[in-house]
């Protein structure tokens, strides 16, 4: 039986990681690093501000999920700076010395959050249908420009772009996921989350596809989303690139 | 007589400092903040990275132009992210509190640089024109995704999508420039620059239109280059948004 593939985890203790520690620990090696330790669990207590603490992490792993970051997208200035950006570029930096194949990078819809601030966006996150036909709405393509809605979503813009330089310098495959809204519970909690919501399952089946995806993706940016009838979000090209199939949406819950 | 629009240039000391202070000097009130001070020059002698120290600059300004970075586009992460990142922000930051109606961003063309190594461009810039016609070669359009070229790179593409917060957030007319080649002796010293060059006249003109631009461009990304035969950026947004016209070309010193 073939060994089965390396994935190192980055914040790993957080609710993203345990999502994922529960839904690919039995298909790959997993691994992690953060700066608390999760009992049963292979983890390198360091803190991913630090680079050269975190780099024996990172050796002899194939894929790594980058999800080291302040969770909140509500952090001001000085955490991003002082925390995001710096953990966004040590993972990078550190996948790439030691030889990783890829890194899928936990970046944010807050990357482009301000759309929201526009019709018919506006409408639908406040949860005001009239009018609306929900299969003729705009979906916002990753092709058109970062427009972030705080220091939280500039700090996931600015990892967009320097994951773009690893990929373009060093050929490090690096895949950005703009992660919509993954929250404990896996349901809708807001009206806003009837368009964002992405559930538990969805969210593991989407790193899933993204590690098992082609070498020959260089670089990608998706939007993690469920196949809510109010997403707004485009996700053909995960769909077209990695397989991504949504499972559920959001209305379930209505 | 009306009295001259109040223009601060951040980084006023350095070599695209000196060209702007030289073109824009007389028609407007021009001061200036910068780490060393300038003879015969209204500067706050602060350093930039501290947002406090620079922030009395900024008040009762019209116009930010902000050029406090390192300039070197062969920087290490490390000072990208110690000066350039913090400089950039801490001059959106100080420009938004102190009612400035419109900041000047000197990004760079590096934000997008890694389109050099992809044809035709790779060819021009090592001036192989074999089967090349200027007039049909593709433009580098502001909306294609950025493409840093190193950490310098990655700080300006950091800045513009900072500015763009800032612009959405709090109503700061925010203008990026991708400057070109601008050097000292404002005219090309490699085969690169016959399509990179932006001439010191040309880069007056070019801000000085962005001064005068209309108070409804609320955000916007420009590549500030000379009417260059081989020029592979688009400036026909600069040309229809605020009028630039640039009057060099390369070729005349070919």
């Amino acid at each position: 039986m073939a060994d089965k593939t390396k994935v190192l985890i980055t914040g790993a203790s957080g609710l993203v990681g345990g999502v994922l520690r529960e839904g690919l620990g039995d298909k790959y090696q997993l691994s992690g690093v953060d700066r608390q330790s999760i009992p049963d669990f292979d983890l390198l207590v360091a803190d991913s501000t630090d680079l050269e603490a975190v780099q024996p992490a990172f050796e002899g792993k194939d894929v790594v999920i980058d999800l080291a970051s302040s969770p909140s997208d509500k952090i001001p200035w000085e955490t991003a700076y002082g925390n995001n950006i710096r953990c966004t570029y040590n993972a990078l930096q550190a996948a790439s010395e030691a030889g990783v194949k890829r890194v899928i990078f936990a970046s944010s819809n807050h990357a482009t959050g301000m759309y929201e601030n526009d019709k018919p966006f506006s409408d639908i996150v406040a949860g005001r249908y009239e009018g609306l036909d929900p299969q003729s709405i705009p979906r916002i393509e990753v092709t058109w420009p970062v427009r972030p809605d705080g220091p939280y979503g500039i700090a996931k813009a600015f990892g967009e772009a320097a994951g773009r330089y690893f990929s373009d310098e060093f050929g490090l495959s690096v895949i950005c996921l703009r992660i919509g809204t993954l929250n404990a519970e896996s349901r809708p909690q807001s009206p806003r989350h009837f368009a964002t919501l992405l559930t538990h399952r969805d969210l593991v089946h989407l790193v899933d596809r993204c590690i098992q995806a082609p070498d020959d993706i260089e670089f990608a940016i998706f939007y993690g989303v469920s196949n809510n009838t109010w997403r707004f979000w485009d996700i053909s090209n995960s769909e077209k690139l990695v397989g991504y199939q949504p499972q559920d949406n959001a209305e379930q819950w209505r």
